[in-house]
């Protein structure tokens, strides 16, 4: 086992988030599904469209938000995701590389475009996401460079892309291949409903092993393991995931690792403009400690640092020098 | 002479705003034109983007910036540009429809892309832009609804597109018609650069009355006028132009209208974020007001309370509902 060339490899959707804000109203309107995720066709993306405010896009993506998080945090990292040959996987493509971030897949030829989310920030700054994968949907494994998977110390997945056919049976093999080369797996469940669709796989690699960290809020945590009580749910698998991380919005978050519960409280912020990326940036924050062999309070404290500064602007990923937000914020 | 159907249809150039801040080094190292605006052809504009940070995309044009904040004010508006037939030209119409613009123009098939500009924002807010015109530039007489611009109480026409040769036929054109029609005709000077190259067409165009209203900063008053002095400047056009309006940034603006000067401070605000459309919002709150036959002193001040909105936060667009700002800040 050589060592690793990367701190984190990431898997994910490749996907320009479209940002909206709205009034309440807007989203009873069009029946979207408030706070939530949802994938739609190509029909409704335009009809969502057409219905939709004046908008800023930016690039997104659960896994590719965290690695933007991670690289600003000093973190040597790579993508893996599949964008088309159009202008928005040129901007995906750009803000990846431009944080410092490797991102080498090669783009689709034709049809579908790059994916999109269509995303409806109403006044308490919840976002409530419409997304439209395109060409992520084809991840297909043959693009997978194995040798830059074996190359990095934690091969990090999202959820969302659990949920098509062609990017799950490239994780998969992404697992395999991490795991042969003596690497850690991180998961993040993403959403519910991805639970509700694949909860038997992820139980499934649960029981096996195979996630070394896994990332998960209250509702998923529900999802995944059938316990309706917080508590009850961590003591489900905390025993089975080295580093079992929930996390609880404006209540903190809790880590279990190996056996020991650790929280943090939810860092003050003076107004939620936008939720986007919450998830993702606590992810970025606490996996930069926890890569560096950090304590696992401390680790919590970045995650809640990082989330904190992505939720006070528009927009998925860090806008501040979070090297020195870090060192105000911790010391 | 029929009652307009619209307050103001503006021509101006279409395109995506690319925005990113970064420390000043940045703006040095690549040689830009620091604070100003720069026609740059497609290999700078790639060379550009390489070396730019992670950004976020927004739709920008001067004109486009000014119509939008006119809807927002609730003022009837219809839009001429020209975008190609892409991903970027459908974010800039989505946009301006979004905003209760019309906007018909047919996008154009093939190469060049839509147009983007790529700002570079310093630390103090000062935005400098580098601009690729792409299909702007081909914006042809014969795509111009006549009949619609003279439908329209004020033609508003941005300098920066006085510079391609097709759409400054077109605007020749459109001031043809909305003049025979009866309507007045607004125009912006843009930036310095376009007055050194253009400038023979402008004081032409100031000496045969055909320009009812002027915008104008500082230095394009000294570059139209070759007076040195501010007042000399005002002076030497003020009894040719019925409406001429001149932003001096930090310092306020002034209005000679019809031989009387009207002054205005500038809007305190707590941070300058980014300046961009700070310029093309002043012209929406003064002429938000002056088309509804308001007093001079008051359009100065809408224009004041415009242009501080815009700079508080990046993009080159209201992004807060300015009827009730105005009406807080106007009473």
């Amino acid at each position: 086992m050589t060592d690793p060339r990367y701190d984190v490899i990431a898997i994910g959707n490749a996907v320009v988030d479209v940002i909206a804000s709205c009034e309440d109203e807007l989203v009873e309107e069009l029946g979207l599904n408030r706070g939530g995720m949802t994938l739609i066709d190509e029909d409704r993306a335009k009809e969502l469209y057409d219905a939709m405010p004046p908008a800023r896009e930016l690039s997104g993506g659960s896994a590719a938000n965290t690695l933007a998080g991670l690289s600003t945090l000093g973190l040597q990292c790579a993508f893996i995701g599949q964008v088309a040959a159009d202008q928005l996987g040129d901007v995906f493509r750009h803000d990846m590389r431009a944080t410092g971030i490797d991102f080498d897949t090669p783009a689709r030829e034709g049809e579908p475009a790059t994916g999109r989310v269509m995303i409806f920030v109403t006044p308490d700054g919840e976002r409530t996401m419409n997304t439209f994968l395109g060409a992520g949907q084809f991840l297909p494994a043959e693009a997978l460079d194995e040798d830059l998977i074996a190359s990095g110390a934690i091969l990090y997945l999202e959820g969302y892309l659990w949920d098509p056919e062609e990017p799950r049976r490239a994780m998969r093999r992404a697992i395999d291949v991490a795991k042969a080369a003596g690497r850690k797996v991180a998961f993040t469940a993403s959403e519910s409903f991805v639970i509700d669709r694949h909860g038997d796989d992820f139980r499934a690699m649960i029981d096996d092993g195979v996630i070394d960290i896994l990332f998960v809020n209250e509702h998923e945590l529900v999802s995944l393991t059938g316990e309706s009580d917080f508590d009850a749910g961590l003591a489900a698998i905390q025993d089975k995931v080295p580093v079992l991380v929930a996390t609880r919005s404006a209540d903190g978050a809790v880590c279990v690792a190996n056996g020991e519960r650790f929280e943090t409280a939810a860092e003050p912020i003076d107004k939620v403009v936008d939720t986007t990326g919450a998830g993702d940036q606590f992810a970025a924050g606490f996996l930069s400690g926890h890569a560096k062999g950090q304590p696992i309070d401390e680790c919590l404290k970045r995650g809640a640092v990082a989330a904190a500064e992505v939720i006070s602007h528009y927009g998925p990923r860090p806008e501040v020098d979070m090297k020195a937000l870090m060192a105000e914020k911790l010391g």
